[in-house]
């Protein structure tokens, strides 16, 4: 079930372009596996690389948010989006990134909750307080 | 714009279900600033108990994830769903729980990152890896 | 703010297909206000149409469901989607249609609720017990 | 296909917490049965716990929506939510709370009646009129 | 898995309502193929009439945007709305009224970047500039 | 009302990565006018210049589809997105790209079908035929 084909290795090493990406994941991951999305993606080789040069950029560079707390939010948004496969891959990415149990609790504690708060402020309509702007 | 009144501090504190709820809600927070959600929700005391309660549990008790880390993940499920009064309350809150401008930009790119993969999954309709399954 | 204008009644006069909607819409609801949904509507004559033969159909037909709980319907699912617009005037129709401020305080209550373990599961990717499933 | 495992019977009653809860469920609903939602929460009892509460308060204790009632409202926004689970799990739900073929039937075109006007409320970014707000 | 049966053609003959639509579906369509929304929409015969006269009027009468474009926009529509049997079926209907791998791809990568800049705005909630406003 | 500032030219140009992005946006779309969008984005030039260079790509290019389709395909998005400021500004980009009333008329008409039909596979949880998977 997919709308495109899932690219095989071999088929990625004939193309130059997809090869230079898959090797690079390779590289940084330091596994040898390439997981589905990027070889749905490989069919649209530019597309590909400017998704995993933002991948790189956003998820793996140090910066002020430690690499768990970065999967914790990608898993949110992608729940609040109902996107399966990315609620799959990015759960597994925390737990490898170190995500306890525990952890995981809360996260979709408070997945649950926002989702609750959510639509109870929608379903009332309440409007911002001035305190809550920006000036 | 709402669907219901605001209540005022006047009707609440006639209330003894509402007041006991904004009492707490004050002392907990230690300011006597009560937002609007709960100036909403305060027409059905036995909800605004609820929702009271959980937000406690959930937000307040000291766990495995930090005060700021929940404020993040609540942003990234707000802002995915699209709820305006939400992003404001809880970017301001993140912000007294010490968030940084570096922090806030880092957030909101991954929300962003999050939201284009999440789309690219769903219009090829890719299917999850079994290596992301939990057995 | 709008993406189209809203047509006055003037304007809707000097088009026979809005006029007879806009005739028809007042003598269903007995009311001669046009809310501004069927103003911004009405530029595609056609489509004006279709949503209004819709909308009596579906809405204004005695059936299966009461006229209060199709709008307790429509509450839920617009405030799912956000559509603050809609959520106002689905509201004021429910008040219209004999809503007490205890079935709204429910009708929020389970939204909120609904909210909630729509994202628990989603986060948690059950599967649906094979009892739930039509033969 | 979950990112957790679903609790047993057996796992369930080694853990106090929870095995009060699921006695509970059985208890209320008069079943043996168990749904996979909350084998899937238990591994987090204070969440289980909190979550059949709020169930039992908004769904199970009578009030000014009648049962099955609010079961279409579940219904309707977990279609809007695009929760699989959920709307299997309270279809269910609903059928066996009397709803008939025709009053299903009903529903699911005022589903889709408020997803298409929620649609072209949003596309054309009506304001909202000045009659549908609470003073 | 659905919430109902998915109409046989046996049962819909014995239905001249749902009969005269499966009938029209093949003749327009030029192929004895029913999807199974058509068969899931059976059981409603009044609604299979209103969403195929509907289909009919706003995607197969010729207009401003040839057929190919309003395939897209369609997939465009259920991928946010996360919608896989549409995004599947429209998918497909594109291909056979020309889409090409490089435009399929094309549309994907703005599917992806709308969904990212959508978020990037929800969460910095950039307020509308006056320019964009229609007067 | 935003979560961020704008920030204003005067700012802008004491930043030389924002400058430099700020003035390859009004040289490519030859305008002295730049939107919120990019001045809410500028506080993260890193950001800033990976959607500008994104936004040239996928919507700037010569390709497989015209300037105006990538347009409906946009504002398609941001309606079921919910994404008021999108909505406005590719809109008002839509126009300046050609798209005439009747266009517009169409598209939204397209947007409420999907939105309708989104809502009604998604409630009977129709399951994907065959036909429509790929090989």
């Amino acid at each position: 079930m997919a709308t495109v084909t899932l690219m095989t290795d071999r088929d990625a090493n004939a193309i130059p372009a997809v090869k230079a990406v898959f090797d690079d994941i390779r590289a940084v991951r330091k596994t040898d596996f390439i997981n589905n999305f990027w070889r749905g993606l490989a069919h649209d080789p530019a597309q590909l690389a400017r998704i995993w040069e933002q991948v790189k950029a956003i998820m793996g560079t140090p910066g002020a948010l430690d690499p768990l707390t970065r999967e914790l939010i990608y898993i949110a948004v992608s729940t609040a989006n109902g996107c399966s496969y990315c609620i799959h891959s990015h759960t597994a990415a925390a737990r490898a990134k170190g995500m306890t149990d525990a952890q995981h609790a809360e996260l979709v504690a408070i997945i649950g909750l926002a989702g609750q708060t959510n639509h109870l402020v929608t379903a009332l309509q309440i409007q911002v307080d001035p305190e809550f702007q920006v000036k």
